[in-house]
């Protein structure tokens, strides 16, 4: 049961809210869950947005121990509070407790990690030292530091109740980086980001973080997220859902008095691309890690591949039917949400009146479950409809058929933005796709050699983001530690002395590495 | 004489164009120059896009080495053409030749900065090892490398006619990073991007740089800059220019169908912040220090110091009868253009109706001459009238006056964001500001101990930026070699064999730091 929960928003470090509001569903019966939710307005999201940005004055002068502390600490109180989490989690989203449970994990990992950062030896920073005797002109000192920008507002995922959600990624980073987060919580996981957030709150207290640091905001009213990108005191956006959702509030933030940063990360069909030595020799397996990489989470991975790419040749009609039979075996599931079942089957629907159904898993046992699905098309036809080119977002790819290696060409010049493609191939036959493979390079955010996209490792060199329309900003990522550097931006420190820089900017800082 | 002009544009690698259309003028005597310069269109924008395209293709492909080639030999033919730009540059901007002799030899030795950067060891990227025994899953080998963005628009300014123009900042970094670049020479000083884009077009052609590489087009139509801004195969843009015309444009590259981004430098007020116990010491240098950096190029540098913050105590009123001393002494002067005196002269006149007058320069000898200007305030009436904190792009300066540590607090907290600000201060007295010191950190890109605004170093360390309206992404620097970054963005290489690999990202690169 799920009686804990008192169904109000959080900030200024308390439970607030008016009377209980919207509803949320059981994705796997389609029925309505009992508690409801206050719906937070914009009088809440100017009491947060001042609250927060009190906490930020003082929340940016504590060191990075501390704030290596606070992260460490939300990761055990997450651990602490897993069998309160876990459920919720899986009853909100309806996927399995393996899954959810692995989530945690990259959850508190990925939390450790960025306190891991703040406590390791800096690099050196950029200098430039003074010459007083420099003719025309004498040369200041220089010094590179940054700065957190401020109060960051961050979109819960529907596919991610944990790791893209109220402790998730952007959070983690954003507070790494010294910034006061408001997490407007998805309105299909409310309970999750309830209990998510009485565990950050128990952290801010143990650490003793400034009150107000952390907000959740619930609702699912479009105007409460206006109403947050939209605020004076909201600095950057981080934003994990739809290309259509992320372009509004991406426009809102443009077109603000003071325009700010929104990093949305929106997702793509990451094209498969199978060069024909490799189809050769391994179609079958690469119809098995095909099918199995698109069904991760029903395919509501932003990175699932939902694209393709092959050239007419031995292999093709191996691989075709092996595909056939792994999406032959898949069952129809239950998706996050009605909406985005809604939306898939009726993306399918008019998708199908295009191309030509190559196969179908298991029948629906009902309404709100959706039926995996692979069709293919001729590439030709393809690049003449580029809204094909679109993502479904679901258990849904599409079989792309080039007839040459111009054709092959021309279609991968073609891509829109990608947060990812992969490139199946053999060692021996790249290098006569070097210049395909290099082009493709320029349309992602991650170019793989071998392995399915799915599974985006939170690590330093990873980059989950990639150009437009796969991402809003493709000079960020949102996904590893470098993640961090969305919030916090540059200023040059001119002949300032020691006892007004930064410690990392101190000539008797400790934790500089010395090379 | 200047008959050597053609009054075209450059695109495709060649002068092309119609009719001659717009004139400028001489700003020193306020006279129309004899020639006449095509204007760009629609149509010359899309052929300058296809053929910068093309080339980027092909450029995106050289090496470090062969871009630094190209840039050094940039700087090398302007050299040899200083003959031919400097007098050119003084004609059409009305500025002495020792500035622009100056603005040249900061010119080269920016592009050969870059260039050398190009050269160095690069440091150590970021990787993730692989771990193919990890349970549940394996790790993948990560490499975090980046690419260029593609197609840049750069946007000449006015006040620098070659280090913030054709070859200028942006060009440079756009280069480095492996752009291709089209410049909107600003159509004050079309001659002096002439003869630039001679020298780099021959620079082009002597280090065997793809043709289509760099374009030049003239206009002073907005069309044109909403074209070039607009065009879909321009990926990204910088700009030096006014607040105005700067957000006019950033607003239409965020709301392109594929946004991009928009870097401008904008300028603003460049507050000088007196500490008490160095007012009361050094009034008399303080105020020499000041009227001389205000009327560096007559008052026209984005870096002008336009407002000092005082608070009363010892030495103000020396402090002010000194700046009364210096200030009376300077002579009235021509603008860059009749455009930007008429903007002085209206924006002061406006400003009179708030504030004091403290002192004037001599009197204009000509409608088209700005008289340097003093105004006081006191620091409540300013914080209730914060319009009077935006620019006044000329020799004007607004003494504020505090009468507490309190309302110095105040109003440093309402200042908006800033390129730069300097703390004048005593070593023993800055602990007790160092809070107000830090909230003005936040204002700025750039923060100063004891020295002067103006003058921006081009270095590793310089930030040239800050919150907006000083620039529209404070995430950036449009001087120093961290502009680059501007130009590129992050992907993640999984799993890549070398021979896919860039040459940075090779395990058998031979320029990676070791250490």
């Amino acid at each position: 049961m799920t009686t804990d929960l008192c169904g109000l928003n959080f900030f200024g470090h308390q439970w607030q809210g008016k009377e209980a509001g919207f509803a949320r569903f059981n994705p796997q019966t389609n029925e309505q869950l009992p508690e409801r939710f206050a719906e937070a307005d914009a009088s809440d999201v100017n009491a947060a947005a001042l609250a927060a940005e009190q906490a930020f004055w003082a929340y940016q002068q504590t060191s990075d121990t501390q704030r290596a502390a606070l992260l460490n600490a939300i990761a055990n109180e997450l651990e602490q509070d897993a069998e309160l989490i876990v459920p919720m989690a899986m009853l909100e989203s309806g996927l399995p407790e393996a899954r959810i449970r692995g989530e945690l994990g990259r959850t508190t990992g990925q939390l450790r990690l960025f306190a891991a950062v703040l406590t390791e030896p800096y690099d050196t920073f950029l200098m430039d030292e003074a010459n007083p005797g420099r003719t025309p002109l004498p040369k200041p000192e220089l010094k590179l530091g940054q700065l957190p920008l401020g109060v960051v507002a961050v979109f819960g995922a529907s596919n991610f109740p944990l790791a893209f959600s109220t402790a998730g990624g952007d959070t983690a980073s954003a507070l790494a980086a010294g910034c006061a987060v408001i997490v407007k919580g998805h309105p299909a996981h409310p309970g999750t980001s309830e209990r998510v957030t009485r565990a950050i709150a128990r952290a801010i207290d143990a650490t003793g973080m400034p009150k107000g640091l952390f907000s959740l905001l619930q609702g699912a009213s479009p105007a409460l997220s206006t109403a947050l990108v939209e605020h004076p005191l909201v600095k950057a956006v981080g934003f994990t859902g739809s290309l259509k959702v992320g372009r509004i509030l991406a426009d809102r933030c443009a077109l603000r008095p003071e325009p700010i940063p929104f990093y949305g990360e929106l997702g793509s069909v990451n094209p498969q691309l199978l060069l024909p030595g490799k189809l050769a020799a391994d179609a079958t397996s690469l119809a098995e890690a095909q099918v199995n990489s698109m069904m991760m989470g029903h395919g509501q991975f932003c990175t699932s591949p939902g694209l393709i790419i092959t050239v007419k040749g031995a292999g093709l009609d191996t691989y075709l039917a092996a595909l056939v039979d792994n999406l032959t075996a898949q069952s129809a599931n239950a998706m996050l949400s009605q909406g985005i079942c809604h939306a898939y089957n009726s993306a399918v629907e008019t998708m199908l009146s295009e191309v030509d159904i190559l196969a179908q898993g298991q029948a629906a046992q009902a309404a709100h479950q959706s039926r995996p699905l692979l069709a293919k098309i001729s590439a030709a036809k393809l690049m003449a409809k580029p809204e094909l080119l679109d993502e479904i977002f679901g258990p849904f790819a599409l079989v792309a058929i080039c007839e040459s290696h111009a054709e092959l060409q021309a279609l991968v010049a073609a891509l829109p933005g990608q947060l990812t493609a992969s490139v199946h191939g053999q060692e021996d036959e790249v290098a006569a796709f070097a210049d395909i493979i290099q082009r493709l390079s320029f349309k992602v955010g991650r170019i793989i050699f071998n392995q399915m996209p799915t599974g985006v490792e939170v690590a330093r060199a990873m980059n989950h983001g990639g150009p437009y329309p796969a991402s809003t900003d493709s000079r960020s990522t949102s996904v590893g530690t470098e993640a961090m550097k969305r919030f916090v931006r540059p200023i040059c420190y001119q002949n300032m002395p020691d006892s007004l820089l930064p410690e990392a900017l101190k000539s008797t800082s400790t934790r500089l590495k010395r090379f």
